[in-house]
């Protein structure tokens, strides 16, 4: 159980990385070296109305028409000062300096948020800035990438919010997910129909926190019932290496009688197993289907498809598992939002799923499932409100996947780059595919960069890049080796040229 | 195991209390009886600037006056259209018949709301709407009583979330509580400070999805260690009976090697446990302490004060333990928010405790934090605005609390009367304490009513109710006897009003 150990006591002020071991792949623990006296200033302008008189004429009595000028101009400008006022909050500032493509439209936008925020109180901005000296936390895959997206998209993507709404623990009491929003069961409908990635006529959609949720309920609903596992041991949870750190750290740390980590799926012996094939595959984006048949014995598969989104992978075909994972988180970028969906073929299965979610937290945030709605919608109207997909219209700001992809084989090109330059470091070889939402064929552009350090005398690759300010996850807590390191990819661009000017100058 | 397997197998279309045993108690899916074809109605009447014409008087030449006069006249006119269109969407209708004292803001305040919410998409409204003849379900504690004052608070408890807000998984990477909104964090403490109900200083705050979540997280922070652990037994959970029925749920549901449900903290051996102690306790309202004694040996008390808040109690004394659990469910009404909170002193717990969170679900909505921060904060502003407190403002329609209570004491009247009225139900007596808060003597007034049917035919008093179309939860799920029941108090008026009116007919 030391994984389960590492697991409980990375505390914030340690480095994830430093953990060692496979259990504490889940840790997003922050470092405190890389907490810096940042706090962004939030101007607030106080703008009143200009003073404004009536040309000066003579003196005497004023005739009525006069009057009614004077009476509705004052209103006019009443009616401005007004405005004035509530647009005097202002965003924080923006992170983009890669894609100036973007810039046509941000004043545009920037006067409808500042119009809409004025209630709003001052939320997180997440990790604080950095600077050429700083450290470069890439440990997490914190998708802020997206952000310059969607500081574009204006009244689209802005989700108000009464005092009034949604106070209830119910949502639809038809629905087998009762906490289910149904605005967010069509728009993940629609937006699977979009990009054609995965089947949902036939399908339950089940909601939960983040698609972490949803894995643990889905180990919860494929265990054998609490009487049978009783009498026998936990079902073993398998997945092939290099397999995500959160797998054996999340299936573990309650010490569940029902279920338990029983590592590599390409080592297993047995035919009782829940096997989590993730594809494309975090860490090392390779794509994967599951190795253990599920036709023999008492196997049954949970598809992690959080990354299979046209920004990282070509889409080769619509899946259609009998359990599919995605989350908002990778999707969009809304990781702060913690929403992830389940799409899932059996009654029962999504029954039990959605009973796990009601023991764990009696239901949802609506006020996030509200939001992720709003945010796959305006992601859906990229598409389907300009039918025709040429090249031409590939750069409209407001189509998520184009942007997305756009900056992944930017930096993939960059990382690349960098890699050879410094002549230590080897990467994935790059695979393509034609995708069938984009049509034509693109490369594989995975959220993570699973980079190994070929230098003899590394013989963990964290380390040695920690050593040099930069905080990735080692190789072993996915199942690997230590000269492997995971990098996110989805940072701010700030943070990700830091990243790549330091890594090409490493000998 | 069969607390367990009740657990597990509770399914839509199925009425919870009939799941008898004390395990299923977090249970709510919803019953199928309650289905109706219910759909609100969202009328968006589509306003356009009524046809607008200056009188006519001569043709010829306009002299300039006419011109300023048209020209300024004309942008009022526009100014009002675009405004009517942002008024054009409506929301559900008001519940409110007992308390007319509210309505006189709500014209305003329907303005200002109807004006904010045009870019939003269409929410739930929870349960469906109750006729004379419907099941009225008050099995779970559904708190939309509180609607109709949330109604009224405009943009004081309105949230407005742009597109690129909150993205991260972090929000502070100084506090222990990595994924806390800090703008939560000040909020949580204010409103503690303005109530008196709970001291803050000296403890970290910790965010959970519900209180129920956190629930969990104490188990896991309180619990020895993997290594502990696997070595001896789960340690043992108690709480005295009658004990909020999720306890045993929530404890048992994935069979932890860690923590077990030990039932009555009253019939307990031993000297390693956890013992919750929820106060004003669910079920039946009684202002409990800790029966075991934490100094011998191995003890370790969770107080679960979601329901310290002075709609319920007088607030008698300024809490100080090292774990106390709230949520906006209770205090505020927001359930499907799921926002709760922890107070705890030691930071090695309350660093555990944010652990279990972060494997569990990698954060909770910071989009749920921020609407529960600003509706706490709506909650301080109508008592520290005004430090006066006198009877002569305590109807102010912003004052939770006032409001609150309000409908408590009028609700607990018509409950005891109708009780007296059939005369084979008994009730919990009354009692009453000095508030620290309203500084007046007041009587509780529980979220729940601890009903009893004295009636010597009826052994299963939920059955009975059942039968005339109540839905309650039973003794049973509780630790208690099934001659009693649980009824939430705190339903929409017109499904509680049913609920009086058909229980002062049972004879």
């Amino acid at each position: 159980m030391a994984a389960l150990r590492v697991g409980t006591r990375a505390v914030e002020g340690r480095f994830q990385a430093s953990n060692g071991g496979g259990g504490g792949g889940g840790g997003m623990a922050p470092s405190s070296r890389l907490v810096a006296a940042h706090r962004e200033a939030k101007p607030r302008s106080s703008h009143s109305a200009a003073p404004w008189k009536l040309p000066r004429r003579r003196a005497g009595a004023m005739p009525l028409w006069r009057v009614a000028v004077f009476a509705s101009v004052a209103l006019n400008v009443a009616t401005l000062a007004l405005l004035l006022h509530h647009y005097a909050t202002s965003p924080p500032p923006h992170h983009h300096h890669h894609d100036a493509g973007l810039a046509t439209r941000s004043s545009d936008a920037a006067v409808h948020r500042r119009a809409r925020t004025a209630s709003s109180m001052a939320p997180s901005t997440g990790k604080p800035a950095v600077t050429t000296d700083s450290v470069i936390n890439l440990d997490h895959g914190d998708p802020t990438m997206f952000e310059e997206f969607w500081r574009e998209t204006g009244d689209a993507a802005e989700v108000v919010i009464p005092g009034w709404q949604t106070m209830s623990y119910f949502s639809d009491v038809t629905n087998v997910c009762w906490f289910l929003e149904p605005e967010l069961d069509r728009q993940v409908r629609r937006l699977h129909r979009v990009v054609g990635n995965a089947a949902v006529d036939g399908y339950h959609v089940l909601v939960g926190t983040g698609s972490t949720q949803l894995f643990m309920a889905a180990l919860y609903a494929l265990a054998p019932d609490a009487a049978a596992a009783a009498a026998g041991e936990p079902i073993s949870v398998v997945s092939t290496a290099p397999y995500y750190s959160s797998y054996p750290a999340v299936t573990d740390f309650l010490r569940s009688g029902l279920f338990r980590w029983a590592g590599d799926a390409d080592a297993f012996k047995g035919d009782s197993y829940i096997e989590l094939v993730c594809s494309p595959n975090n860490p090392d984006g390779a794509i994967r289907e599951a190795v253990l048949d599920p036709k023999t014995g008492n196997g049954r598969t949970v598809h992690d498809l959080a990354y299979y989104w046209p920004q990282y992978t070509p889409i080769t075909k619509r899946a259609s598992h009998d359990i599919m994972l995605f989350t908002v988180s990778k999707s969009t970028g809304h990781a702060g939002t913690r929403i992830g969906w389940a799409l899932v073929k059996d009654r029962a299965i999504a029954r039990k799923m959605t009973k796990f979610v009601e023991l764990n937290t009696i239901g949802v945030s609506k006020d996030s499932q509200m939001r992720a709605a709003k945010v796959l919608a305006a992601v859906s109207d990229g598409y389907e409100r300009r039918p025709e997909q040429t090249k031409e219209t590939m750069t409209t700001p407001l189509r998520l996947f184009d942007f997305g992809r756009r900056k992944m084989v930017e930096r993939w090109s960059m990382l690349r780059a960098a890699a050879a330059a410094s002549g230590i470091f080897s990467l994935p070889e790059e695979t393509s595919g034609f995708c069938n939402f984009t049509k034509e064929t693109a490369a594989t552009n995975p959220a993570f960069a699973w980079l190994r350090c070929d230098r003899e005398d590394v013989e963990d690759c964290a380390g040695f890049l920690r050593g040099h300010k930069i905080l990735t996850r080692s190789g072993a807590q996915f199942g690997a080796d230590a000269r492997y390191v995971r990098v996110s990819m989805l940072d701010r661009d700030d943070a990700f040229d830091i990243f790549i000017n330091r890594l090409s100058s490493l000998k």
